[in-house]
C-alpha cells in the first residue's frame, strides 16, 4: 500500500509511465475552496519536461482532467480525483530493461518484489512521471494555503560536479537563504516565476553550464533543493511520529530521486555548539514570539513555531545515462553491458522543484486541517 | 495522534518525563517469537544515562515491566505492552520553564499547541526519555531480526566543534563505513559492544575530548550517527510513500534531536555524476545479484536490494545549556534571560545510537512482515 | 477521509453521480494476478439498472476503463485504478433538491457538513451510483479469491411489505440458508447466475410481485440480503478491532442503504440459550475441525473458523418516492412539500446483491493478504 | 494490528485476562479536558462483575491507574495511558482449554492463528475482561462529551429465552425507546443510575428471572442492548467508509459477544415502505431542522442529522456453560466432551451496557474532533 498516504488528508497516487493514465485521489479537503485550473496548470507546467535545452523531448501536456470533487470551481467535499492521460507510449522496446536492470533504477528491486510481473515500460510505477500526480495534489493544497497567507517556494541551492573537471564536491558552490529567520515574501514569489529558480543569478548560470556539460559527456547531475514556507501559524504538527519533519519526510521520499532531507540547520546541526544552535526567543513589535536565528527551521518538537519552515532535499543524478554501465542479465545469469538509449534528462533537479513545494503544501495543509483550518480570504 | 505509528506494526508511545510511567504498545508482532529480557535490558542499558563522566546523573533503571503479549518467554500474538516507571520525579521546580521557554526546546510550541495545558516537567511528552519506550519496541524487533540473520548496528561518525577552538565545521573529522558495499558482520557486532561505538578508536577519543571540553564550557555538542543493517533480503518496502526511506524517516524524527536523515550517498548524492552514483550490478559467487558500490544505501525505488541498508542522521546539540540564553517571559510579555540549571548531558549522541538502531529494526521488521516473515532459526 | 478504506488493501472511492466520472483506486493487490475484464463486466452488470420491469431507466453502461495496475491482463503491483464515465448527466434540475432536502436522503446532512458546497446533482457523492466503483474493487478481489477455491454469493432473503395489504412485518416470509454449516458450492454458484437471486423460486416471485405493487403505488420497498463465503481457511482476521466482523461492517455501511449487519445467528443470537448457540466442534472425515451447526457464522473471536462465513444486511426502501412528502425549504425557513420526480427504482435490493459480495471479497482478501495469500491455481 | 483503532483518535487496547495487566492508550484527545477519576471509576464499576446474584465471583477492582496524559486533573495533550492490574490469576488450570477448545469461544481460532502460541489462560487477549480497557477510553470520552451537552445511555431491551419453557424467540418481549425522535435527557440519565438498566421495570424483573433460571440450568442467555446519544450537532461523520455507522461498527465488534448492529429502524428497515421509512423534515420552534420520526437513527449518508443517534446490538449468550458440550481434542485428534467449570456469568448483557456506551462515546468524539470540537462548558 505504498502509494497511499493517510493522515488528515488521504492521498492515493496511481499510474505507470506507459499506462493509459496517471492520476491521484485526494480526500479530506475542506469544501468550498476555489480551485483555479489555470493556476494549477501553471504549477504543473513548472514540472513539465522540455523547458530546457537539455531536457528530454518527451512531450507531456500534463493538463489534468478533474474527474470529481469540484463543482462550480470549488471543492464540494467529495474526494478530488484527477488524471493525466499518457501519450505516445508503448513505442519503445522495454524488453531489454526487463532483463538487464538499469543501475541506480528500481528495475531490479521491482523485479524481485513483483516476481517479474511489474510494468517495466518507462519505469512503470517507479517513473518520475508519477510526480505529476503528486503535483496535482500539491498544487491544489498550495492554492488553499495561499488564501491563508502562506507562501511556499523552493529553489535550486546546488547542482553537482562539473564533469571533466577535477573539483571536489566540497568545493561546489551552493546558495541557501541568507537569513532563514527573515525570508521575505517577495523573494519567495520571485522564485515561483523563474524557470530555473535560484537565489544567485550568476551562480545559476554556472549550474546550467554544468548541466549542459554533463549532457555532452553522456552523463548526468544531481543537486540540492531548498524549500521555505512562510506565514504559517505556530502550533501545527504533533510530537513523536506526527511532527512536521515526519510528515514532510514520509511524503518527500515519494519523489523518486530524493536521497536525504534535513530541516533547519539539518545535517550541519551535528557540528554546532548548543549555545549557537539554540535560537533565542524574542517578542517582535507586534508582540509575536519569534526567534533571532532559525536553525530550528520553524519546527520545535515536531510543531511549527511560526518561523519560516525550511528544509532541503538532495536529488541524485538521473540514473539513465548514455555511458556504458555494468549490469547483469537476469535471464542468462551473467554480466551484461548496458547503455541507456533515448533522450533522458541529464538533470531533473529543476523539474523536482515544484514537487518539493507540493510535498510541503500537502504536509502543511494536513497539519493545519488537524487543528482547524480558518476560513480562507 | 502523533505518538502512534501504524503500518504493519502498530506502535504507540506514551508517557511524560515525570508522569508515573512511560511505555509503549506494539501490535502486529508474529506469535511464537522468543523475547530474551536480559538481552532487551542490555539493549536499553546502552541508552541509559550515567555511563560517561559527562552524563546527566539522573539515575534511571530503565528496566521495563512487560505487561502483556509474552507467555512463557514468547510472543503470544496479543499486543506487547511494557512500561518503565519514572522515579525521583517532581523534585524540580518547573514553573519557570512554563513561563520562559528554553531555546531549542519544544516548550514554546507545546505551549501554543496545548494552550498551556501541556506537562512541562522535564520536557513532558517531548522528553528524550520517551526514546526508552522506542527502544523497548526496537529491541524486541531486533531480536526477531537477529534470528533471521539480520545484524543492525549504528556508530558515531562525527561529534561537532571543539568549543574554544576556531575550527570550521567542514574541518571536523568524520568516520563512515569505508566500503558500504562490504560491511562485515564482525565489525557491526563489535560496535554493539562498545560504550562509545566508533569505527576509529583514536578518532573516538578525540570526540570524547571535545564533549568533555564542551561540558566544561557549560555548552553542548551534537553529532552524526550512521546505521547499517546487513542480511536483509531484496524486495522489502514499497514504491512512493511506502519506501524504506519513508518508513525509516517517519520513525526516526520521533527521536527528538534528529534534524536530518540521508540514505546511501545521501545529501552528497547531489554532488555526484550519474555515472559515478549508479552502482553497477554483478552476480556474486553464490549467484546473488549485488552491486559493486553502495551509493544507493541498499534501497532502490523504496525497495531493498539485498545490499547493506545504510543511513545517517544528524543529532543536534543538547538545547539545555548552562550558559545564559535570551528568551521571553510568556506571562509578562517581555524579554527574559534563562540559564538552564540541573545536570544536563552535554552530548546525547552516544545515547541516541541504540535509538537509531531501534528505528531501523522496527522499519525493517514492519516491511518484512508485509511480504511474509520466514520462520526464525 | 471517509471515502478511503485502509487496511492491508487501500481502497479509495471517488466520484459524484453527475461528475465526469466515478472510480476507485485499489492498492496492495498481489502482483501477477489475472484480471478477466469480461468477468469483471459481467459482475458489474449484475449491479446495473434496467434489468427489471420496475427499474430506473437511467442507462449506465458501467464498463470500467482500467487506467493502471494491469499489464498483459495481470496485476503488476502498482495500484489498480479504474473509472466509469458518467453519461447523460446535468440534464435534470437539481436546484430544488439543494433547497428542499429529500426525506431519508443525505441532502440535508451533506448541506450541513459542507456548508452548501456539496454536489447535489443526483445525490452527488452520496449516490448509490458510487457502489459501481466498490464493485470494481470487489469484482477483482473476487476473481483472486475464486482461484483460491473461495466462492462468495449473496441472495435476497426477504423483500418487505406488500403495499396496500395490512400484513405485519413479522409475517413477511424470508428465506435463509437452510443449513449454514453445510452450504454447497453448487447452490452458491447458481445464485450468481440469477437476475433475482433467491433460494426459493416461488418466494422470489412473490417478492417481485410486492415490488411491482409498490411501484404502482408510487412507493418503494427494502429487503434483506444474505451473503456466504465458503472455502476460506481458518485463521483469517484479528482480535478486537481487526475481526472479520469489524472489517466487513466498516465496508458494508459504505453501501448507502444498509441499516444493519449481523453475523451468523446475528440479532437472533440474543434470543438463544448458550447451550444452543454454541456450535459443537468435531473432526470431519478429512481430519479437519468443523462445527455441527454454524451459529457463529464462520467467525469466532474475529477470526475465521473455516466454516462458511455468513452475514446478512438490511437494505432500507429507496427514499425517493413519487408520493408527496413533508420537508422544509432551507432557504425560506419554512415547511415545504416534496414529490420526487424522475424514474426511481422502487427497490434497489437486487442491485445491492453484488455490492454485498464485493464487500465480502474485499474484506476476506484483505485479511488473507495479512497472513500470506497462497499462490493461485 | 487488530487491537488498535485509528481515526482522529488512536486507541490501542492491550492485555490478556491473566497477564500482569490490561490497559489502553488513547491518543488525540484535546488538551485541557478535566478527567474526574471518581466518575471514571463509577463508569467502570457498571461493567464490573459481582453486582448480581448470578454474577461470576471473580473479584476485579477495576480501578485504573493512569500512567500518563493527565496533569492536575486535566488532559495535557500527551497520550492517555492507563492500566488495570490483574489479580488472583494463574490459579486455574488452563491446560485442558488449550487442547479442547470451548464451543463458541475463540480458543480454536486463536490456536490456528497463533500456531499454539496464544495465551489460553482465561481466554487471553480474547477475554471479555479487555472491555474494561475499552471502558477507560470510553469513560473519558463520555466526560468530554457530557460537558458539550451530549448524553449517552444504553439499556437492555431484551433478554432471551426462558430455559425450560417452549416459547419461541419471536414471543420474547422487548422494550425499545417508544419515540426515538423524542428521547428525553431525564430518561437517559435515569438509565445510567440503574444496575440493570431497562425502560420497563416489570419487564426488567422478568428478564432477571429468566437469567436466574438459566443459571440454575447450567446454561446462559444473551440479549439486546439499545443505545442513544442526544445533544449531538448535525454534520458529524463522513460519507462512504467514514459514516457514523462505519465508525461505531468498527468499534462495537471489539466487544467480544456482539453479533449484530443496526441503526435506527435497523434490520426492520427491510420491511418498511419507503413512504413510511422516510422521516419527514420540519423546523422546530427554535428554527432547527428536525424529523418527525427517527427511523434513520440520527444518521443520513453517514452524517449526523442532529436527531438522537440510536443503535442496537445483539449480545450472544455466554459460551461458557456448565452443561456438557461436544468438542475435540486437538492433540489427540479425536472427539472430546467438555464441561466448563468455574463460576461463569450466565448473562453478560448488563455488563456490556457501559461497553456499548463507551463505543458510542469514542465514535462520536472522534467524529466531532474531526470537524472541530467546541470549547467545553
Amino acid at each position: 500500500m505504498g502509494s497511499s498516504w493517510n493522515s488528515r488528508l488521504s492521498l492515493s497516487i496511481f499510474g505507470q509511465s506507459h499506462a493509459p493514465a496517471i492520476g491521484m485521489t485526494l480526500d479530506g479537503l475542506p469544501a468550498g475552496e476555489a480551485v483555479d485550473p489555470d493556476e494549477l496548470n501553471a504549477f504543473l507546467a513548472r514540472r513539465a519536461p522540455g523547458r530546457f535545452p537539455w531536457s528530454t523531448s518527451r512531450k507531456e501536456e500534463d493538463i489534468p482532467e478533474i474527474l470529481s470533487g469540484i463543482i462550480n470551481g470549488k471543492t464540494c467535499g467529495a474526494p478530488l480525483a484527477a488524471i493525466i492521460r499518457n501519450q505516445n507510449t508503448r513505442s519503445a522496446d522495454y524488453a531489454q530493461m526487463a532483463d538487464i536492470p538499469r543501475p541506480g533504477h528500481a528495475d531490479y528491486t521491482a523485479h524481485v518484489k513483483y516476481g517479474g510481473h511489474q510494468d517495466v515500460a518507462g519505469g512503470g510505477h517507479f517513473s518520475g512521471r508519477l510526480t505529476a500526480a503528486l503535483c496535482i495534489a500539491g498544487g491544489v493544497c498550495k492554492q488553499i494555503l495561499t488564501r491563508r497567507g502562506v507562501t511556499i517556494a523552493a529553489h535550486i541551492s546546488m547542482i553537482g560536479w562539473d564533469p571533466g573537471s577535477t573539483e571536489h564536491s566540497a568545493d561546489i558552490e551552493s546558495f541557501g537563504f541568507e537569513d532563514p529567520a527573515n525570508i521575505d515574501r517577495a523573494t519567495l514569489k520571485s522564485l515561483l516565476d523563474m524557470d530555473f529558480p535560484v537565489l544567485d543569478h550568476a551562480g545559476g548560470e554556472r549550474m546550467k553550464t554544468r548541466i549542459a556539460s554533463a549532457k555532452e559527456s553522456g552523463d548526468s547531475l544531481g543537486g540540492m533543493i531548498e524549500c521555505a514556507a512562510i506565514g504559517l501559524p505556530a502550533g501545527l504538527g504533533d510530537p513523536i511520529f506526527g511532527g512536521m519533519e515526519n510528515r514532510v519526510s514520509s511524503l518527500v521520499f515519494g519523489i523518486p530521486a530524493v536521497r536525504g532531507v534535513e530541516f533547519g540547520a539539518g545535517m550541519a546541526a551535528a557540528a554546532f555548539l548548543g549555545s549557537e544552535h539554540n535560537d533565542p526567543f524574542y517578542f517582535d513589535k507586534a508582540g509575536v514570539v519569534r526567534t533571532r536565528t532559525n536553525r530550528h527551521g520553524g519546527v520545535l518538537g515536531g510543531i511549527t513555531s511560526g518561523m519560516p519552515l525550511t528544509f532541503r532535499v538532495s536529488v541524485k543524478p538521473t540514473p539513465s545515462v548514455a555511458l556504458e554501465q555494468e549490469s547483469v542479465s537476469l535471464s542468462r545469469g551473467e554480466s551484461a553491458v548496458l547503455a541507456v538509449r533515448g533522450r533522458h534528462d541529464p538533470c531533473i533537479v529543476p523539474r523536482a522543484v515544484p514537487c518539493v513545494e507540493a510535498v510541503c503544501a500537502i504536509a502543511v495543509l494536513d497539519a493545519w486541517i488537524e487543528v482547524g483550518l480558518p476560513q480562507g480570504g
